[in-house]
């Protein structure tokens, strides 16, 4: 009986250790070809930026009318109201300021899906606006395209 | 000539028309029975906040080091830490207030992972604070369950 018991204990202890949703891993480990695309986007999107190059800075975002952007209490459907929003918002080299990234965290969520949160820094002549983002790339014939973007500012 | 090339333009239009990650399919098509699933876990969160339930509604998160809740410019890393900041932040039942979710929209991401997005709002005593938020949920043993929450406040 007790050697059942104990036999019984080892399989299941086995098979903690080894699935793959496990509690301590529910983040998929990401392929560092993949991260090393994704980071070429994000760092093209801010180098478009701060030229003052919304349309290339929108090269990062799929163009499809699923892609979503929501920040605050808004959300935005489709590349093109997206880019609308930004023209709108962002008209002038003023406005735009200059635009950083920092702490990147990624997190594979599928061979053609990643997440990728971190913080977004606006330096303006009379302020700083700053907060986080949260990014879904999916894998698209155009590379690694943004398809849905939730930022949060401070 | 003309032959070979309406074939080849008769292929690239037939690729084109099947490729799942052409502009107009960035979004994966959701099974019914995996967006009912990761539904019931919401309204069970809900439910759980609505009786000053925080244990109950942090049953939503993967009990993992690993999950993420982002929110205005902070990061919280790991389940019982993402419990402890609700536990702080809301201590009393009137700071909770009753809690509704609405416009959820889903996208699948994978066959184990998917994104949800949605409003949120706490009608309390004296204020209603509410927002957007985007969840990324992923099969694990325990059920479709929450690694990652980004939540902004208008």
């Amino acid at each position: 009986m007790r050697t059942v018991l104990l036999t019984f204990l080892s399989i299941a202890t086995a098979a903690l250790a080894v699935n793959p949703t496990s509690a301590q891993s529910v983040q998929k480990k990401l392929n560092p070809r993949i991260e090393r695309a994704i980071r070429a986007v994000i760092e093209a999107q801010r180098d478009a930026w701060n030229r003052g190059d919304i349309a290339g800075y929108m090269d990062g975002y799929a163009r499809s009318a699923d892609t979503i952007f929501i920040s605050g209490d808004s959300v935005t459907h489709g590349w093109q109201t997206v880019l609308e929003r930004y023209q709108k918002g962002y008209d002038t080299r003023e406005k735009m300021g200059v635009l950083t990234f920092s702490d990147l965290e990624f997190s594979g969520l599928s061979a053609d899906a990643v997440a990728v949160s971190g913080r977004w820094h606006l330096k303006r002549t009379n302020d700083e606006p700053h907060g986080r983002f949260t990014l879904i790339f999916r894998r698209t014939r155009a590379g690694w395209r943004i398809i849905h973007d939730h930022t949060s500012s401070a």
